[in-house]
């Protein structure tokens, strides 16, 4: 079945202890594609580029798969940039800088071959454009989206509209804890099942992610990874992979929820491994089902 | 089989944003104890407590069972006192005081009664006195200690000398940090075994522990709180936990070790939902055997 993504595509410059790259691929919609795209689905990107977007990184994107129709190249743009350091734990981040060029303003308008697409994934964005995309679909069977403290914060209004219309909400736990006001992300995360969702999945970067229903609860592990290169797209690849996996078997029970977290979460930790998506351009889907069975090995009592 | 609980009895202070209580029941020792005392077995406790240690105290440790004789008094001492302030959070806690009293140059001496107890539980404590306690027994089967960052600043040689002699060592992922000066919690916990360990398993509170040896990588979850109301405690709660189902299985095989922690994480669930051990007081074990079982419905995929 089809994945549709709807997120960024932009020239990443990422800074970590060991090592600084400039204007890599990058974005929530090349992130989340990709790690989709593994699971042998139509995967369909919906976003915006500059003039300035290499062809090379086209070309990679065409490599796996992913149909670029919904890519719109602004002639006379330029692509959205985005530079950020981290510390030597990886766990803060500082944002170096952002130029959002040609995303600004952006109005997706899906290609007709798009809009039956029966898996939505709308990374992190405006909530009014991941709306409008929502809108222009036809009997999506799961929408799941991404949201941040931005958005959170500035247009909460928009945001609440959209929960309401979405199936599966996936954020961090900060922003978890900031969009309810509860320092509990149990209850946090509970909180937010009211306002529309019937599914609440937190990301706790190495410590797992966690799935919350009014009737279940799931706690995914993390792949436990020595070498982190850089964590920039983890969030993403996660999310994008549960997708793939999701269109795969075309199922959307609460099992198949629980093992599409488990390939998200494997898919994430070979993101980690690498800067950009060099590490995912040598997955071998063996690899990803042997990290499968080791954490279904981990979590074994 | 018997359960050696080494550590402190101490009258706590807390402080949260919602409550404050002065003078309670606390200590590594006692959490450990109690903890270890849901199993069925003997638990015996070393420790040392001031003439202002009261009775209703001694008789909570004496109604769980636990075997007294090697708590020493000090008729013309102090009981140790500590108090701690918890934020909004949980996350970060502030030590208020720390009076050692009747703790300082205490050395413990067994009872020997105690000498051929198979599990053994060294809470944090300095190194020395740790390495006394295992000198002092015959034949321990299994032994389990704990550390912190003092320790790990203050007496670093005397703790290598002390890890050289330990079957399992338990630590938060700070501390892991701390002990190894690597941001990565999985090379961390596996270079700690260089010291001697054959395990090592790293806490990592809300996001539960995990236990790394040689061959085996286990992720254990931390039952999900939606209530917390003083975490302290919670670390010693777990390990005695641990010891206390491995003592009453007789058994220390890694299968043995898995259950133990979520058994473990199971009681620290109960320590923090109430102050002090009050909610320990109250449980019965067929809780802690449904919120095991919830927790392996958590973690199936």
């Amino acid at each position: 079945m089809a994945v549709l993504v709807f997120g960024t595509v932009t020239l990443d410059t990422v800074e970590t202890p060991r090592r600084r790259v400039e204007d890599v691929l990058g974005g929530s919609g090349v992130y989340a594609a990709i790690a989709a795209s593994f699971f042998g689905n139509t995967v369909r990107l919906v976003g915006v580029v500059g003039a300035d977007f290499p062809q090379t990184y086209t070309a990679i994107l065409e490599t796996h798969g992913i149909d670029l129709q919904g890519l719109t190249r602004v002639e006379d743009g330029k692509s959205f940039r985005w530079g950020g350091r981290y510390t030597e734990d990886f766990n803060v981040r500082d944002t170096l800088f952002t130029e959002l060029n040609v995303i600004e303003g952006f109005q997706p308008v899906l290609p007709e071959t798009y809009k039956e697409a029966p898996y939505l994934f709308l990374a992190n964005n405006s909530p009014a454009s991941q709306l409008s995309i929502i809108e222009q679909t036809t009997h999506p069977k799961l929408v799941v989206c991404d949201t941040m403290d931005f958005w959170i914060n500035e247009e909460r209004e928009a945001l609440e509209a959209l929960l309401a219309r979405v199936d599966v909400l996936v954020l961090n736990d900060s922003e978890a804890r900031l969009l309810t006001g509860d320092a509990n992300v149990v209850r946090a995360a509970e909180t937010i099942l009211r306002y529309g969702p019937e599914r609440v999945i937190v990301k706790k970067g190495e410590h797992g992610a966690i799935s919350i229903t009014e009737s279940s609860y799931f706690n995914a592990p993390a792949y436990p990874i020595r070498q982190v290169a850089d964590p920039t797209g983890a969030g993403d690849s996660f999310a994008g992979g549960m997708m793939g996996y999701l269109a795969s078997v075309e199922d959307t029970s609460e099992e198949a929820i629980r093992s599409a977290m488990v390939y998200g979460a494997v898919v994430a930790s070979f993101n980690i491994e690498d800067f950009s998506i060099n590490r995912q351009k040598r997955v071998q889907f063996s690899e990803i089902s042997s990290r499968y069975r080791e954490l279904q090995d981990a979590v074994r009592f």
